[in-house]
Protein backbone atom coordinates (compact mmCIF):
# COMPACT_ATOMS: atom_id res chain seq x y z
CA UNK A 1 0.00 0.00 0.00
CA UNK A 2 1.09 3.58 -0.61
CA UNK A 3 3.06 5.91 1.65
CA UNK A 4 2.03 9.38 2.11
CA UNK A 5 4.27 11.96 3.44
CA UNK A 6 2.38 14.74 5.11
CA UNK A 7 3.09 17.81 6.57
CA UNK A 8 3.90 18.18 10.67
CA UNK A 9 1.13 18.76 13.05
CA UNK A 10 2.84 21.50 14.82
CA UNK A 11 -0.17 23.04 17.11
CA UNK A 12 -3.66 21.28 18.17
CA UNK A 13 -6.44 23.01 20.36
CA UNK A 14 -9.22 20.98 22.33
CA UNK A 15 -12.72 23.23 22.39
CA UNK A 16 -15.36 22.60 24.41
CA UNK A 17 -18.36 24.72 25.47
CA UNK A 18 -18.82 25.63 22.04
CA UNK A 19 -22.56 24.18 22.48
CA UNK A 20 -22.71 25.85 26.41
CA UNK A 21 -24.98 22.97 27.86
CA UNK A 22 -22.61 20.45 26.41
CA UNK A 23 -20.83 19.48 29.99
CA UNK A 24 -18.38 16.98 28.89
CA UNK A 25 -16.45 19.38 26.99
CA UNK A 26 -16.54 21.78 28.90
CA UNK A 27 -14.82 19.72 31.97
CA UNK A 28 -12.30 18.22 29.72
CA UNK A 29 -11.30 21.74 28.59
CA UNK A 30 -11.47 22.82 32.80
CA UNK A 31 -9.31 19.57 33.45
CA UNK A 32 -6.73 20.20 31.06
CA UNK A 33 -6.26 23.91 32.29
CA UNK A 34 -5.55 22.04 35.71
CA UNK A 35 -2.92 19.94 34.31
CA UNK A 36 -1.01 22.68 32.41
CA UNK A 37 -0.98 24.91 36.15
CA UNK A 38 0.32 21.79 37.48
CA UNK A 39 2.54 20.56 35.15
CA UNK A 40 3.27 23.24 32.47
CA UNK A 41 5.10 22.31 29.37
CA UNK A 42 4.93 18.61 30.63
CA UNK A 43 1.27 18.25 30.53
CA UNK A 44 1.41 16.63 26.96
CA UNK A 45 4.30 15.96 24.76
CA UNK A 46 2.93 18.37 21.90
CA UNK A 47 1.89 22.32 22.22
CA UNK A 48 -1.94 22.17 22.66
CA UNK A 49 -3.92 25.38 23.22
CA UNK A 50 -7.57 24.59 25.17
CA UNK A 51 -10.74 26.86 24.81
CA UNK A 52 -13.73 27.73 26.06
CA UNK A 53 -15.41 28.76 23.00
CA UNK A 54 -18.80 30.09 24.46
CA UNK A 55 -18.31 31.38 28.23
CA UNK A 56 -21.54 32.97 28.54
CA UNK A 57 -23.54 30.40 27.29
CA UNK A 58 -22.08 27.79 29.45
CA UNK A 59 -22.42 30.44 32.23
CA UNK A 60 -26.31 30.09 31.22
CA UNK A 61 -25.81 26.49 30.59
CA UNK A 62 -27.69 27.42 27.39
CA UNK A 63 -26.86 26.12 23.86
CA UNK A 64 -25.89 29.78 22.41
CA UNK A 65 -27.29 33.13 23.49
CA UNK A 66 -28.30 34.70 20.19
CA UNK A 67 -26.63 32.53 17.50
CA UNK A 68 -25.87 28.85 17.22
CA UNK A 69 -21.76 28.96 17.36
CA UNK A 70 -21.32 25.78 15.20
CA UNK A 71 -23.21 28.46 12.01
CA UNK A 72 -20.34 30.86 12.68
CA UNK A 73 -17.34 29.85 11.55
CA UNK A 74 -17.88 29.76 7.61
CA UNK A 75 -15.98 32.35 5.42
CA UNK A 76 -18.76 34.85 4.84
CA UNK A 77 -19.14 35.36 8.37
CA UNK A 78 -15.55 35.46 9.53
CA UNK A 79 -15.08 37.99 6.57
CA UNK A 80 -17.71 40.25 7.19
CA UNK A 81 -16.97 42.96 9.76
CA UNK A 82 -18.41 43.27 13.13
CA UNK A 83 -21.32 45.57 13.70
CA UNK A 84 -23.42 46.67 16.99
CA UNK A 85 -25.97 44.25 15.64
CA UNK A 86 -23.67 41.46 14.96
CA UNK A 87 -25.00 38.42 17.52
CA UNK A 88 -22.47 37.85 20.39
CA UNK A 89 -21.29 34.26 18.58
CA UNK A 90 -19.88 35.71 15.97
CA UNK A 91 -18.16 38.24 17.60
CA UNK A 92 -16.78 35.02 19.76
CA UNK A 93 -15.98 33.20 16.00
CA UNK A 94 -13.81 36.34 15.22
CA UNK A 95 -12.12 36.20 18.44
CA UNK A 96 -11.41 32.76 18.21
CA UNK A 97 -10.14 33.17 14.19
CA UNK A 98 -8.03 35.83 15.40
CA UNK A 99 -6.80 32.72 18.17
CA UNK A 100 -6.51 29.88 16.30
CA UNK A 101 -6.85 31.04 12.56
CA UNK A 102 -6.88 33.20 10.29
CA UNK A 103 -8.83 29.78 9.22
CA UNK A 104 -7.21 28.95 5.53
CA UNK A 105 -4.10 30.60 6.47
CA UNK A 106 -0.32 29.54 7.08
CA UNK A 107 -0.55 30.95 10.49
CA UNK A 108 -3.55 28.48 11.62
CA UNK A 109 -3.44 25.77 13.97
CA UNK A 110 -3.23 21.96 12.36
CA UNK A 111 -6.33 20.69 13.95
CA UNK A 112 -9.16 21.49 16.14
CA UNK A 113 -10.91 18.86 18.48
CA UNK A 114 -14.26 20.25 18.37
CA UNK A 115 -15.90 18.56 21.73
CA UNK A 116 -19.60 17.61 21.78
CA UNK A 117 -22.07 15.96 23.68
CA UNK A 118 -26.02 14.68 22.07
CA UNK A 119 -28.67 13.30 23.92
CA UNK A 120 -28.89 10.90 21.14
CA UNK A 121 -27.29 7.33 22.08
CA UNK A 122 -24.12 7.45 19.45
CA UNK A 123 -21.12 6.59 21.85
CA UNK A 124 -18.33 8.27 21.10
CA UNK A 125 -18.69 9.74 17.10
CA UNK A 126 -16.41 12.13 15.33
CA UNK A 127 -17.31 14.23 12.37
CA UNK A 128 -15.72 14.76 9.21
CA UNK A 129 -16.34 16.91 6.62
CA UNK A 130 -14.30 15.25 4.01
CA UNK A 131 -13.64 11.77 2.79
CA UNK A 132 -9.78 12.61 2.11
CA UNK A 133 -8.27 14.05 5.34
CA UNK A 134 -6.04 11.17 6.22
CA UNK A 135 -4.80 12.70 9.21
CA UNK A 136 -8.07 12.87 11.12
CA UNK A 137 -9.02 9.71 9.30
CA UNK A 138 -6.11 8.41 10.83
CA UNK A 139 -7.01 9.62 14.31
CA UNK A 140 -10.33 7.97 13.57
CA UNK A 141 -8.82 4.65 12.87
CA UNK A 142 -6.15 4.83 15.79
CA UNK A 143 -9.50 5.36 18.11
CA UNK A 144 -11.07 2.33 16.90
CA UNK A 145 -8.48 0.50 17.26
CA UNK A 146 -7.31 1.66 21.20
CA UNK A 147 -9.96 3.24 23.06
CA UNK A 148 -12.16 0.02 24.26
CA UNK A 149 -14.51 2.61 24.92
CA UNK A 150 -15.34 2.73 20.95
CA UNK A 151 -17.09 -0.51 20.42
CA UNK A 152 -18.96 -0.05 23.51
CA UNK A 153 -22.66 1.91 23.55
CA UNK A 154 -22.12 4.28 25.89
CA UNK A 155 -25.47 6.04 27.47
CA UNK A 156 -26.44 9.31 25.73
CA UNK A 157 -25.75 12.40 27.92
CA UNK A 158 -28.94 14.92 28.80
CA UNK A 159 -27.82 18.28 27.96
CA UNK A 160 -26.92 20.40 31.17
CA UNK A 161 -25.47 17.27 32.89
CA UNK A 162 -22.10 15.55 32.87
CA UNK A 163 -22.18 11.50 33.67
CA UNK A 164 -18.98 10.56 34.26
CA UNK A 165 -19.19 7.43 31.64
CA UNK A 166 -19.23 9.87 29.04
CA UNK A 167 -16.59 12.45 30.36
CA UNK A 168 -14.40 9.53 31.02
CA UNK A 169 -14.55 8.46 26.88
CA UNK A 170 -14.16 12.08 25.80
CA UNK A 171 -11.04 12.41 27.92
CA UNK A 172 -9.76 9.09 26.72
CA UNK A 173 -10.45 10.23 23.04
CA UNK A 174 -8.62 13.34 23.55
CA UNK A 175 -5.73 12.09 25.32
CA UNK A 176 -5.43 9.60 22.30
CA UNK A 177 -5.87 12.24 19.79
CA UNK A 178 -2.89 13.91 21.74
CA UNK A 179 -0.52 10.91 21.19
CA UNK A 180 -0.68 10.28 17.56
CA UNK A 181 -0.08 13.82 16.49
CA UNK A 182 3.09 13.03 18.77
CA UNK A 183 3.71 9.42 17.85
CA UNK A 184 2.90 10.97 13.94
CA UNK A 185 5.48 13.58 14.54
CA UNK A 186 8.27 11.89 15.98
CA UNK A 187 8.26 10.07 12.37
CA UNK A 188 6.29 6.79 13.28
CA UNK A 189 4.40 5.31 9.92
CA UNK A 190 1.06 4.29 10.56
CA UNK A 191 -0.84 1.70 8.41
CA UNK A 192 -3.25 2.29 6.20
CA UNK A 193 -6.59 0.21 6.14
CA UNK A 194 -10.29 0.08 5.91
CA UNK A 195 -12.02 2.95 8.22
CA UNK A 196 -15.74 2.54 8.40
CA UNK A 197 -17.78 5.71 8.42
CA UNK A 198 -21.29 6.63 7.22
CA UNK A 199 -22.02 9.04 4.71
CA UNK A 200 -25.08 11.83 5.63
CA UNK A 201 -28.00 11.08 3.24
CA UNK A 202 -30.42 13.06 4.68
CA UNK A 203 -32.54 14.15 7.37
CA UNK A 204 -36.44 13.41 8.36
CA UNK A 205 -38.73 15.14 10.80
CA UNK A 206 -41.02 14.74 13.07
CA UNK A 207 -44.72 14.21 12.09
CA UNK A 208 -46.13 18.22 13.10
CA UNK A 209 -49.84 19.25 13.23
CA UNK A 210 -49.46 21.31 10.00
CA UNK A 211 -50.93 24.48 11.77
CA UNK A 212 -49.68 24.85 14.88
CA UNK A 213 -46.28 22.73 14.02
CA UNK A 214 -45.92 20.94 17.39
CA UNK A 215 -45.26 17.48 17.01
CA UNK A 216 -47.79 14.44 17.14
CA UNK A 217 -45.42 12.27 17.42
CA UNK A 218 -42.22 10.77 19.04
CA UNK A 219 -39.31 8.66 18.07
CA UNK A 220 -40.73 4.79 18.23
CA UNK A 221 -39.56 2.92 21.47
CA UNK A 222 -38.25 0.38 18.89
CA UNK A 223 -36.06 3.33 16.77
CA UNK A 224 -35.33 5.09 20.23
CA UNK A 225 -31.27 4.94 21.34
CA UNK A 226 -30.79 2.38 18.08
CA UNK A 227 -28.22 5.14 16.38
CA UNK A 228 -26.48 3.18 13.50
CA UNK A 229 -28.41 0.25 13.41
CA UNK A 230 -29.74 -0.70 9.90
CA UNK A 231 -33.50 0.56 9.03
CA UNK A 232 -35.29 -1.46 6.84
CA UNK A 233 -38.70 -0.92 4.91
CA UNK A 234 -41.28 -1.31 7.46
CA UNK A 235 -39.55 -0.83 10.48
CA UNK A 236 -41.53 1.58 13.16
CA UNK A 237 -40.43 5.12 13.06
CA UNK A 238 -42.99 6.99 15.54
CA UNK A 239 -45.33 6.44 17.73
CA UNK A 240 -47.81 9.43 17.76
CA UNK A 241 -49.09 10.66 21.05
CA UNK A 242 -52.67 8.65 20.45
CA UNK A 243 -50.92 5.53 19.76
CA UNK A 244 -50.64 5.00 16.16
CA UNK A 245 -47.18 3.82 14.52
CA UNK A 246 -45.63 5.54 11.21
CA UNK A 247 -42.92 3.11 9.98
CA UNK A 248 -40.23 3.34 7.78
CA UNK A 249 -41.69 3.10 3.81
CA UNK A 250 -38.61 3.35 1.39
CA UNK A 251 -37.14 0.50 -0.41
CA UNK A 252 -33.41 1.78 0.50
CA UNK A 253 -31.98 0.31 3.99
CA UNK A 254 -30.37 3.12 5.36
CA UNK A 255 -28.66 4.19 9.11
CA UNK A 256 -30.17 6.24 11.38
CA UNK A 257 -28.06 8.53 13.67
CA UNK A 258 -28.38 11.67 15.85
CA UNK A 259 -31.82 9.99 16.61
CA UNK A 260 -33.84 12.35 19.32
CA UNK A 261 -31.04 15.13 19.76
CA UNK A 262 -32.56 17.57 21.82
CA UNK A 263 -30.94 20.75 19.77
CA UNK A 264 -32.60 19.54 16.60
CA UNK A 265 -36.27 19.83 17.03
CA UNK A 266 -36.32 23.60 17.02
CA UNK A 267 -34.17 22.37 13.17
CA UNK A 268 -37.11 20.09 12.41
CA UNK A 269 -34.63 17.31 12.40
CA UNK A 270 -35.91 13.82 14.03
CA UNK A 271 -33.08 12.15 12.93
CA UNK A 272 -30.45 11.64 10.42
CA UNK A 273 -30.42 8.98 7.85
CA UNK A 274 -26.93 7.82 6.70
CA UNK A 275 -25.16 5.05 4.36
CA UNK A 276 -22.48 2.81 5.62
CA UNK A 277 -19.48 3.33 3.65
CA UNK A 278 -15.72 1.84 3.76
CA UNK A 279 -13.14 4.72 3.07
CA UNK A 280 -9.53 3.05 2.39
CA UNK A 281 -6.59 5.09 3.88
CA UNK A 282 -3.30 5.00 2.37
CA UNK A 283 -0.35 4.77 5.28
CA UNK A 284 0.82 8.18 6.43
CA UNK A 285 4.23 9.33 7.72
CA UNK A 286 5.19 12.76 8.73
CA UNK A 287 7.34 14.79 6.24
CA UNK A 288 11.03 15.73 6.31
CA UNK A 289 12.39 19.04 6.10
CA UNK B 1 -59.14 -1.95 59.32
CA UNK B 2 -61.01 1.57 59.96
CA UNK B 3 -63.06 2.69 57.13
CA UNK B 4 -62.24 6.56 56.47
CA UNK B 5 -65.11 8.75 54.80
CA UNK B 6 -63.21 11.41 52.78
CA UNK B 7 -65.07 14.13 50.84
CA UNK B 8 -66.12 13.63 47.39
CA UNK B 9 -63.58 14.67 44.32
CA UNK B 10 -65.13 16.82 42.19
CA UNK B 11 -62.74 18.33 39.75
CA UNK B 12 -60.02 17.74 38.70
CA UNK B 13 -56.89 19.29 36.78
CA UNK B 14 -53.77 17.40 34.74
CA UNK B 15 -51.19 20.45 34.36
CA UNK B 16 -48.11 20.05 32.01
CA UNK B 17 -45.14 22.72 30.68
CA UNK B 18 -45.11 23.87 34.24
CA UNK B 19 -41.32 23.57 33.75
CA UNK B 20 -41.46 24.24 29.90
CA UNK B 21 -37.83 21.95 28.62
CA UNK B 22 -40.05 18.88 30.34
CA UNK B 23 -41.88 17.54 27.11
CA UNK B 24 -43.79 14.32 28.78
CA UNK B 25 -46.18 16.37 30.58
CA UNK B 26 -46.46 18.83 27.88
CA UNK B 27 -47.36 16.61 25.37
CA UNK B 28 -49.65 14.25 27.80
CA UNK B 29 -51.67 17.71 27.98
CA UNK B 30 -52.04 18.22 24.52
CA UNK B 31 -53.00 14.31 23.34
CA UNK B 32 -55.94 15.15 26.48
CA UNK B 33 -57.23 18.26 24.53
CA UNK B 34 -56.85 16.63 21.45
CA UNK B 35 -59.22 13.64 23.09
CA UNK B 36 -61.75 16.51 24.63
CA UNK B 37 -62.00 18.25 21.03
CA UNK B 38 -62.79 14.96 19.73
CA UNK B 39 -64.80 13.43 22.30
CA UNK B 40 -65.96 16.32 24.38
CA UNK B 41 -67.70 15.18 27.82
CA UNK B 42 -67.37 11.38 26.83
CA UNK B 43 -63.99 11.85 26.85
CA UNK B 44 -62.98 10.75 30.76
CA UNK B 45 -65.75 9.29 33.46
CA UNK B 46 -64.84 12.43 35.61
CA UNK B 47 -64.20 16.41 34.85
CA UNK B 48 -60.92 16.89 34.04
CA UNK B 49 -59.61 20.33 33.58
CA UNK B 50 -56.44 20.31 31.34
CA UNK B 51 -53.68 23.38 31.47
CA UNK B 52 -50.13 23.95 30.29
CA UNK B 53 -48.71 25.88 32.87
CA UNK B 54 -45.88 27.79 31.66
CA UNK B 55 -46.55 28.50 27.91
CA UNK B 56 -43.87 30.84 27.43
CA UNK B 57 -41.20 28.78 28.66
CA UNK B 58 -42.60 25.48 26.37
CA UNK B 59 -42.30 27.85 23.53
CA UNK B 60 -38.67 28.59 24.46
CA UNK B 61 -38.18 24.98 25.46
CA UNK B 62 -36.55 26.50 28.73
CA UNK B 63 -37.71 25.36 32.66
CA UNK B 64 -38.64 29.13 33.23
CA UNK B 65 -38.35 32.66 31.97
CA UNK B 66 -37.61 34.60 34.86
CA UNK B 67 -38.55 32.48 38.04
CA UNK B 68 -39.09 28.49 38.80
CA UNK B 69 -42.91 28.32 38.47
CA UNK B 70 -42.52 25.45 41.54
CA UNK B 71 -41.33 28.34 44.09
CA UNK B 72 -44.59 30.69 42.63
CA UNK B 73 -47.45 28.86 44.42
CA UNK B 74 -46.82 29.79 48.07
CA UNK B 75 -49.20 31.87 50.06
CA UNK B 76 -47.07 35.03 49.97
CA UNK B 77 -46.51 35.18 46.49
CA UNK B 78 -50.13 34.37 45.58
CA UNK B 79 -51.48 37.11 48.07
CA UNK B 80 -49.28 39.94 47.24
CA UNK B 81 -50.27 42.22 44.24
CA UNK B 82 -48.94 41.83 41.48
CA UNK B 83 -46.51 44.88 40.06
CA UNK B 84 -44.95 45.75 36.75
CA UNK B 85 -41.71 44.04 38.47
CA UNK B 86 -43.69 41.06 39.01
CA UNK B 87 -41.72 38.02 37.14
CA UNK B 88 -43.50 36.39 34.51
CA UNK B 89 -44.41 33.24 36.21
CA UNK B 90 -45.37 35.28 39.43
CA UNK B 91 -48.38 36.81 37.25
CA UNK B 92 -48.99 33.08 35.64
CA UNK B 93 -49.34 31.69 39.22
CA UNK B 94 -52.04 34.27 40.01
CA UNK B 95 -54.30 33.34 36.77
CA UNK B 96 -53.90 29.61 37.69
CA UNK B 97 -54.47 30.59 41.12
CA UNK B 98 -57.85 32.21 39.45
CA UNK B 99 -57.83 28.95 37.21
CA UNK B 100 -57.91 26.84 39.66
CA UNK B 101 -57.97 28.20 43.29
CA UNK B 102 -58.33 30.27 45.38
CA UNK B 103 -55.48 27.97 46.93
CA UNK B 104 -56.95 26.27 49.97
CA UNK B 105 -60.88 28.22 49.12
CA UNK B 106 -63.50 25.44 49.36
CA UNK B 107 -63.90 26.73 45.50
CA UNK B 108 -60.50 25.40 44.44
CA UNK B 109 -60.03 22.42 42.65
CA UNK B 110 -60.00 18.97 44.19
CA UNK B 111 -56.92 17.38 42.81
CA UNK B 112 -54.35 18.84 40.91
CA UNK B 113 -52.00 16.42 38.72
CA UNK B 114 -48.36 18.52 37.93
CA UNK B 115 -46.49 16.65 35.83
CA UNK B 116 -42.90 16.51 35.22
CA UNK B 117 -39.56 14.93 34.07
CA UNK B 118 -36.44 14.31 34.97
CA UNK B 119 -32.61 13.38 34.12
CA UNK B 120 -32.60 11.11 37.25
CA UNK B 121 -33.26 7.48 36.43
CA UNK B 122 -36.26 7.64 39.10
CA UNK B 123 -38.81 5.74 37.03
CA UNK B 124 -42.31 7.17 37.81
CA UNK B 125 -42.24 8.81 41.22
CA UNK B 126 -45.15 10.33 43.33
CA UNK B 127 -44.41 13.43 45.74
CA UNK B 128 -46.51 13.84 48.58
CA UNK B 129 -45.41 16.57 50.79
CA UNK B 130 -47.23 15.04 53.93
CA UNK B 131 -47.84 11.53 55.20
CA UNK B 132 -51.63 11.96 56.08
CA UNK B 133 -53.82 12.61 52.81
CA UNK B 134 -55.35 9.41 52.06
CA UNK B 135 -56.00 10.32 48.24
CA UNK B 136 -53.09 10.61 46.94
CA UNK B 137 -51.30 7.84 49.08
CA UNK B 138 -54.37 5.71 47.93
CA UNK B 139 -53.52 7.06 44.18
CA UNK B 140 -49.88 5.84 44.83
CA UNK B 141 -50.84 2.12 46.09
CA UNK B 142 -53.60 2.09 42.86
CA UNK B 143 -50.58 3.00 40.47
CA UNK B 144 -48.36 0.78 42.31
CA UNK B 145 -50.76 -2.27 42.01
CA UNK B 146 -52.04 -1.43 38.62
CA UNK B 147 -49.68 0.13 36.38
CA UNK B 148 -47.47 -2.44 35.77
CA UNK B 149 -44.76 -0.33 34.47
CA UNK B 150 -44.16 1.69 37.91
CA UNK B 151 -42.01 -1.53 39.17
CA UNK B 152 -39.86 -1.13 35.66
CA UNK B 153 -36.71 1.29 36.38
CA UNK B 154 -37.27 3.20 32.72
CA UNK B 155 -35.01 5.51 31.38
CA UNK B 156 -34.01 8.86 32.41
CA UNK B 157 -35.13 11.23 29.90
CA UNK B 158 -33.20 14.48 28.69
CA UNK B 159 -34.93 17.75 29.20
CA UNK B 160 -35.65 19.36 25.72
CA UNK B 161 -36.48 15.89 24.70
CA UNK B 162 -39.81 13.56 24.53
CA UNK B 163 -39.11 9.78 24.90
CA UNK B 164 -42.37 7.42 23.66
CA UNK B 165 -41.51 4.45 26.61
CA UNK B 166 -41.80 7.94 29.10
CA UNK B 167 -44.65 9.63 27.83
CA UNK B 168 -46.56 6.41 27.29
CA UNK B 169 -46.01 5.70 31.73
CA UNK B 170 -46.73 9.34 32.30
CA UNK B 171 -50.11 9.22 30.56
CA UNK B 172 -51.00 5.64 31.70
CA UNK B 173 -50.36 7.26 34.97
CA UNK B 174 -52.47 10.00 34.73
CA UNK B 175 -55.39 8.23 32.97
CA UNK B 176 -54.73 5.40 36.24
CA UNK B 177 -55.62 8.49 38.50
CA UNK B 178 -58.40 9.54 36.45
CA UNK B 179 -59.70 5.77 37.19
CA UNK B 180 -59.25 6.35 40.72
CA UNK B 181 -61.59 9.29 40.87
CA UNK B 182 -64.26 7.76 39.20
CA UNK B 183 -64.35 4.46 41.16
CA UNK B 184 -63.73 6.40 44.42
CA UNK B 185 -66.40 9.07 43.70
CA UNK B 186 -68.71 6.16 42.36
CA UNK B 187 -68.64 4.54 46.25
CA UNK B 188 -65.94 1.90 46.13
CA UNK B 189 -64.49 1.12 48.93
CA UNK B 190 -60.47 1.04 48.63
CA UNK B 191 -58.77 -1.15 51.08
CA UNK B 192 -56.15 -0.18 53.09
CA UNK B 193 -52.76 -1.21 53.22
CA UNK B 194 -49.17 -0.42 53.31
CA UNK B 195 -47.32 2.11 51.09
CA UNK B 196 -43.58 2.33 50.79
CA UNK B 197 -42.38 5.63 50.55
CA UNK B 198 -39.00 7.86 51.03
CA UNK B 199 -39.04 10.67 53.41
CA UNK B 200 -36.79 13.47 52.07
CA UNK B 201 -34.00 13.58 54.63
CA UNK B 202 -30.84 16.28 52.72
CA UNK B 203 -29.14 17.35 49.86
CA UNK B 204 -25.67 16.72 48.93
CA UNK B 205 -24.29 19.07 46.89
CA UNK B 206 -21.12 18.69 44.19
CA UNK B 207 -17.79 18.81 44.74
CA UNK B 208 -16.99 22.13 43.88
CA UNK B 209 -13.51 24.77 43.27
CA UNK B 210 -13.98 26.77 46.63
CA UNK B 211 -13.53 30.18 44.64
CA UNK B 212 -15.08 29.91 40.80
CA UNK B 213 -17.80 27.46 42.46
CA UNK B 214 -17.25 25.21 39.06
CA UNK B 215 -17.25 21.29 40.02
CA UNK B 216 -14.55 19.35 40.23
CA UNK B 217 -16.22 15.89 40.28
CA UNK B 218 -19.35 14.41 38.76
CA UNK B 219 -21.10 11.79 39.86
CA UNK B 220 -19.41 8.33 40.09
CA UNK B 221 -20.63 5.60 37.27
CA UNK B 222 -21.59 3.20 40.11
CA UNK B 223 -23.99 5.73 41.55
CA UNK B 224 -25.36 7.03 38.66
CA UNK B 225 -28.95 6.04 37.58
CA UNK B 226 -29.08 4.11 41.00
CA UNK B 227 -31.64 6.21 42.47
CA UNK B 228 -33.86 4.76 45.27
CA UNK B 229 -30.75 1.92 45.79
CA UNK B 230 -29.04 1.82 49.36
CA UNK B 231 -26.18 3.89 50.20
CA UNK B 232 -23.39 2.28 52.62
CA UNK B 233 -20.65 3.97 53.74
CA UNK B 234 -17.55 3.59 51.52
CA UNK B 235 -19.92 3.71 48.35
CA UNK B 236 -18.51 5.58 45.93
CA UNK B 237 -20.39 9.10 45.61
CA UNK B 238 -18.40 11.19 43.09
CA UNK B 239 -15.91 10.55 40.08
CA UNK B 240 -12.92 13.94 39.98
CA UNK B 241 -12.16 14.68 36.60
CA UNK B 242 -8.53 13.98 37.60
CA UNK B 243 -9.77 10.40 38.14
CA UNK B 244 -9.85 10.35 42.22
CA UNK B 245 -13.18 8.61 44.21
CA UNK B 246 -15.27 10.55 46.77
CA UNK B 247 -17.23 7.91 49.18
CA UNK B 248 -19.91 8.25 51.22
CA UNK B 249 -18.80 8.63 54.53
CA UNK B 250 -22.15 8.56 56.75
CA UNK B 251 -22.59 5.72 59.33
CA UNK B 252 -26.16 5.49 58.41
CA UNK B 253 -27.32 3.94 54.86
CA UNK B 254 -29.71 6.12 53.06
CA UNK B 255 -31.58 6.16 49.51
CA UNK B 256 -29.96 8.79 47.11
CA UNK B 257 -32.78 10.05 44.11
CA UNK B 258 -32.65 13.13 41.80
CA UNK B 259 -29.02 11.64 41.22
CA UNK B 260 -27.84 14.13 38.51
CA UNK B 261 -30.65 16.34 37.64
CA UNK B 262 -30.17 18.54 35.04
CA UNK B 263 -32.07 21.72 36.68
CA UNK B 264 -30.26 21.03 40.33
CA UNK B 265 -26.93 21.95 39.83
CA UNK B 266 -27.88 25.88 40.12
CA UNK B 267 -29.79 24.80 43.13
CA UNK B 268 -26.45 23.53 44.16
CA UNK B 269 -27.70 19.86 44.62
CA UNK B 270 -25.91 16.88 43.33
CA UNK B 271 -28.53 14.16 45.05
CA UNK B 272 -31.07 13.95 47.80
CA UNK B 273 -30.78 11.57 50.33
CA UNK B 274 -33.73 9.92 51.78
CA UNK B 275 -34.84 7.04 54.58
CA UNK B 276 -37.10 4.54 53.23
CA UNK B 277 -40.65 3.97 55.33
CA UNK B 278 -43.64 2.08 55.42
CA UNK B 279 -46.79 3.96 55.76
CA UNK B 280 -49.62 2.16 56.83
CA UNK B 281 -52.99 3.77 55.15
CA UNK B 282 -56.98 3.32 56.23
CA UNK B 283 -59.41 1.96 54.07
CA UNK B 284 -61.28 4.69 52.26
CA UNK B 285 -64.89 5.36 50.57
CA UNK B 286 -66.65 8.21 49.62
CA UNK B 287 -69.01 10.26 52.19
CA UNK B 288 -72.84 9.69 51.25
CA UNK B 289 -74.27 13.27 51.07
Amino acid sequence: MALVFLPALARMAVCGGTHGNELSGVYVVQEMERQWKEKGECAWPIPVTTVLSNPRAVKECRRYIEKDMNRCFNRATLSSPITDSSPYEVRRAHELNNLLGPKGSTDAIDLICDLHNTTANMGLTLIHYTTSDWVTLHICKYLQMTCVSVAIEVGPQPHGVVRADIYTIMKEAVDLTIDWIHKFSSGMVFEGGDVEAFRFIKSVDYPRDPETRTLTAAIHPQLQDRDFCLLKRGDPLFLSFSGETVKYEEEEPLHPFFINEAAYYEKEIAFHLGKKMMLTIPSVQVQKD
